[in-house]
């Protein structure tokens, strides 16, 4: 049974609980040696997720906030830092696997001590002031960042290893049919994009540097796909020589393409008695691949050459934001089942429901008929991550949050099946290098009017 | 004395010729074996650079086109296709350098042999037809490029040479000071970005593709720089140390400075006897590096650290291309000085004209007191490459020149001192990947209202 | 208190048990995480070779010679094997760190399955033919290689963590000064060298076929260092300038050393707080350079270095066997204090006794005045590993053992601090590439007469 | 019609400018675009080498013994150097292809002045002294040795040309079968091996340090091939599957077989149209693979594969000495047909004379029936490089010449179609690393009695 995610009106203090078991959650089923390993070096062990985000409470909140506080352990900053370099020193992101030590059981008391502090300095209205109110909220979007991390990671972890061990297991159901692929019109006009300062509360306040100053932005007639593309679509472009048609391609994902030899999706695998012709790697193990659920774990470089191989396009960000307000009901929370997201536990995307509803009501969020815009797939955009006109990055070492990876990476929106449903925004921006595809990346389309 | 650019009213046939002759221009002084060298990836011998430009012509124009011409060298297309996947296979670009044949002498020939067979084209009224009147637009601009191409490839194989041999000897004269850098202001609105197709000739019609379609963008309140960033004011940025502070550069392009060691700019050492303490390889031999002259070859890292510790950023290339509107006079050629672009032959930028002109008289191109927007250095913009509302790019091998390379490029506009005069429109849009260094790249800066 | 070593003269099943629980021994004090890291691609994880020295008796003895016994868990012998071409697939070499699962406590499931099926199958009289004798013999000779790697595996796994646990922890007590090195004379002549075939027991007459056939060489005269060289000594080679000054260097060392910055032997670290200079991690943990102890964890190219700098050079292979033999007393076991070896739990290597034997009485082994021959420190000979005179590998996948490997590698002699003692003879063979540095790598001086 | 080789006994002076001649020799046909190019690092550009050896005479003799000779150019040094660390800073090797100054045109008067200079020293006198004529005789072997490498480079600098241009043109004529390969056997005993130091002339008594000091080696019985192994034969063996049965190859071998993809020798190319099934480039073009010559430009490691697979091995270096010694005739000048070694200007080598001599009558050098020892391939022996017992390099730079070399590198007798013939003994030892192939290698079989 699903918790149910926490609301946005809740106290910041059940707000911060509420996160931190959330993040304990996602590691039921794990065995020690589960928490040690990285597989590559984007991939992170579940035991440094677990103690970096708990060294960040210790850093930015504890440290500089709570009287008396004194740090749990003074070798453990060196240790779980990521990469803020105004907070001192690293250890080296590719060698976080090398560490047997702390232990496990080590990293868990350290994380309840500082549980246990931050709880106290909290119900003593330590985040009264809206000072350290604003770091409360980063380091609690900061955490949920890095829970669908640990998600993913953890995916990736397991996918290395020849024994293929699964998560959670899940019964293997075929999922219904959505239906072809309708489009959405959206007219020309001057549209304000990214996030205002107003809101009631911090929570409602909160965004991320990146997502503002809110501005105006041109936006040419467009149409958007109304779901994500299936499988089954994407097994056509694999079946109409789409890896070899040198066209459709980016030159630089042609030559990513060429030296590390993609032929399929990551974690595809060929399978002769797959219904597609393949399996892949999911968190409940090795399944055939479904046709009717949406793809994911593409590269952008491959989102971009299927939209152009189906005489489309990727849309920009803009576009996308604005046809994700037309869905998006006011209520702070994103429109979707209450499986999709990642208290939903499913941790793979699932089908569409039927433009119908498919059960014979309509889906939350899918009014004006687009399906799947939040909590199933990330979106590949055709937008580069820049800077909003006026974007000024927080002072200090908070503000190397977004900034400074404004170069070679592609926006991406709506969250995933790994993503905290109170996490996501129509205006939150995620980022990756077009190469990256071991988040559960996946594509809607877009064509100009 | 240099050459007189072509002017663009001239008949297709002549401006063929001017260009084909400018490229051979540009090799006075080179002895046999400064052909031959290719001394990075990036780089391609002048000898190539004067067989690709020709092949372009025999198999975009020639073959197709003319009644009964045959091929040169059955040979040629494999080793001088650069990288047009669709006009077949290609000889690896990391490879040129080890041809010593065909020799210099006999791709002398082979151009002869094609521009002849081109004026005997042209001349019987091959280019009458709108579709090869295109194809011979981008040829000539494509040749252009790579005259540009020519002057920073020799650039650097002379640089890598301990010799270091000059390309033409240049009296050593101290650049009088531009003055400070003052400020231009440019109010909020709505704006038609990109080139239109309209114009009375094909060579007034022709852009390339990336350049359109033309289409609305809002533009919030900016002020750009009056003028380029000089090597003084660079230079105060490196004595501050600026290459040492983390928090000034983007992630990558830090990561990028510590692989490299960078700490100074591309073709800059320390020398205690120069003014500034630092000589720079130039076209005319090592030089002390004067105060007043553009800070060049920068990549984009620097060129952002740099405006991030002045207080300031790099412009949007909406921004730079608004600006540069309000300087152009519609002659259908860029506003500059005799000596700016590359037929000036300096092949270094000069400063920046004092605010009043200098010499008393205000240069071309300084209206609205904006100097130094066309033809001393490419200026880096935010903007990373993407492609415009509803670009479409060409049918065939010719639609690989542009859309191709939207990924990890930003985009540089207004052209330097080896980019042709005529070569160059305020929508021209140059790119680059983010640690490129060895085009004549410079920096001018802006900030938000 | 150390374990006495198994007696060669006891039964192959007490001799299997006691390498197996020699084995599992050296984990004592280990938690589950340190089992699993693999801290670069030359190290194997704990987990990994208690698993794969099980999977070589099942493979070579279980599965072959032992009615009715089946695997105990299909996946395994991919995962465990490790270089044995002939034995089938193999899991990738360097992620053997990424396995998560098998966890720990299902490989030691493993380890004790297939071992109560061995002790059964020995006892039953299996290992009565000579040609499952023989097969057993290279069985536990393999994972007494496997202990030694455990060892010095774990050392670097725990010393790349900044943590730097200990193993186990031992007294800081300085060494006694061994004195100044002597020089030990032996005439030209024709020798006898490598392994006969002769022996009254399997055990007896066990090597690998590397050290046979025996062969006559002719050794020109020369002498030999009395003892290992100091860490004293090597730290005066640094203060020399040893690290700077190429001419004593090998070519290809001296590459090695620029690109990775070789400045002091591997683990040292510069300490000004520490009588050398330098501190060193240690399996007791970071402990100060003691100047009386041998110097270890030398490449070859230091080695090398080290004594052309002290006017003498490495000893060859026959050389040091020649030697070697004439301290070897025949026994059948190696002459060194009990102290040396894996089985003295030092895990670090001794001072050498003072020549008159320190505590009054000679060492054993240093009959003919030579000490620290066995059991302290791998000692680097100046032979490239190549077949001796009429060798020939062994027939099937255990012929993969040594031939393969014949080529830019070292020979080293004598044993260390992590190998068992059982497992040394006068004619045993090692071999490590010359930049190797992980296992107990020291150096005895040699000069021609 | 190829110049007769220099006689040992004329003067110095003569050979001097007999060796000076044959190099420029050598670069008959040479366009200026050839002497330029560096194909991969190994390969040195032509002018390069004309201005190493000239170098090498002006740094050696003329700047310490010919009273007043001045450098010709300061700045030569530096970019003339090779590897001689004592001998000053030196140019990167890699980077040799990136000179496009000084000219071909400079590189030879650069040589021609310091010929005369020589010439003018050695009329003088100059070469009386023992110390002076020793430094001669290194630079005459030192400039032979670059003869043999303008061949082997400029040979891969033409191969990767797609034009595939010929040096020297060469009729196309199938060779004659040479008969089956013979056994010629040697009795075990105790041999002296290397080169002693008498001679009556300093020619006569030269000889590289690493050929010294003669010393006693006992060297088991054996049996060498007596011919080298055909083209013929080694298809056969890639007929066989050698190239993918791992068990024929030493582990570094097969890895760098997978990494580079080998299927065939290095310069071979499948063609259908050819008898064997293969072409591959020659300095005459391309030509079929003619199953009678001996293969050539084998790695190591192939060599060794193909003589496990034969059912042999290759022979040691000890081994193949003392068959060599069997057939050399002691007047001072390498046993072979007028056709064998770079004054033959076949550049390729010469299928084996049939064992009765065919024509009628043996050839020189056939003595006991050893067909091809010198002269037509460098034969790999499973020797790796090491210094001999009482080796000592020379002092000072010229020390560097060989011992710093002795790790990672096998050695190979004989001498090739590349080597002068005076060049050549049968103590001479060439050495590579087992990966190379651009040298003319091939191989010997040899096996234990």
């Amino acid at each position: 049974m699903p918790a149910a995610p926490p609301a946005v009106s809740t106290s910041v203090s059940e707000r911060f609980a509420a996160v931190r078991t959330q993040t304990e959650r996602l590691c039921e089923g794990l065995v020690t040696e589960d928490y040690v390993v990285q597989s590559m070096a984007d991939v992170s062990p579940t035991k440094w997720h677990l103690a970096h985000t708990t060294w960040f409470w210790e850093t930015f909140v504890l440290t500089p906030h709570a009287d008396g506080y004194a740090l749990y352990d003074e070798r453990y900053p060196f240790l779980f830092n990521s990469y803020y370099v105004q907070a001192g020193e690293r250890h080296c992101r590719a060698q976080r696997g090398y560490l047997s030590r702390p232990t496990v059981e080590e990293v868990f008391a350290y994380r309840h001590h500082v549980t246990d502090a931050m709880r106290r300095f909290l119900d003593a209205g330590g985040a009264d002031s809206d000072a350290v109110a604003g770091v409360i909220e980063v380091g609690l979007n900061h955490e949920q960042q890095h829970q669908e991390l640990m998600v993913t990671d953890l995916k990736h972890v397991f996918s290395v290893n020849p024994l293929r061990p699964a998560l959670r297991e899940r019964p293997l159901v075929g999922a219904e049919n959505p239906g072809p692929l309708g489009w959405r019109p959206f007219e020309a006009g001057l549209h304000e994009i990214g996030k205002a300062l107003g809101g009631a509360t911090a929570a409602e306040r909160f965004h991320f540097d990146n997502e503002g100053p809110r501005h105006r932005a041109f936006v040419e007639a467009f149409e958007i796909g109304d779901r994500l593309v299936t499988c089954g679509e994407y097994a056509e472009f694999i079946a109409d020589g789409g890896y070899d048609a040198a066209p459709l391609w980016l030159s630089l994902g042609w030559a990513e393409r060429e030296a590390r030899g993609w032929a399929e999706p990551f974690y595809w695998e060929r399978d002769e008695d797959a219904p597609l012709g393949f399996s892949h790697y999911t968190l409940a193990g090795m399944r055939p691949v479904d046709p009717h659920e949406p793809v994911t774990h593409l590269t952008y470089f491959e989102a971009d050459a299927y939209a152009r191989w189906a005489g489309a396009r990727l849309p920009s960000e803009a576009e996308w934001e604005v046809a994700a307000r037309s869905v998006w009901d006011g209520s702070g929370e994103a429109p979707a089942p209450p499986t999709a997201f990642v208290e939903g536990e499913r941790f793979h995307p699932n089908a569409a429901a039927s433009p119908a509803g498919g059960d014979g009501a309509p889906s939350a969020g899918d009014g004006a008929g687009l399906r799947q815009m939040f909590g199933e797939a990330w979106q590949w955009t055709h937008s580069q991550y820049s800077p909003y006109p006026g974007y000024r990055p927080v002072e200090g070492a908070l503000g190397e949050y977004n900034g400074k990876f404004m170069a070679n990476q592609f926006v991406l929106r709506g969250g995933s099946v790994a993503t905290p449903r109170a996490h996501i925004r129509p205006t939150y921006r995620n980022f990756f290098p077009p190469e990256a595809a071991w988040q559960f990346t996946g594509l809607r389309l877009a064509r100009s009017a």
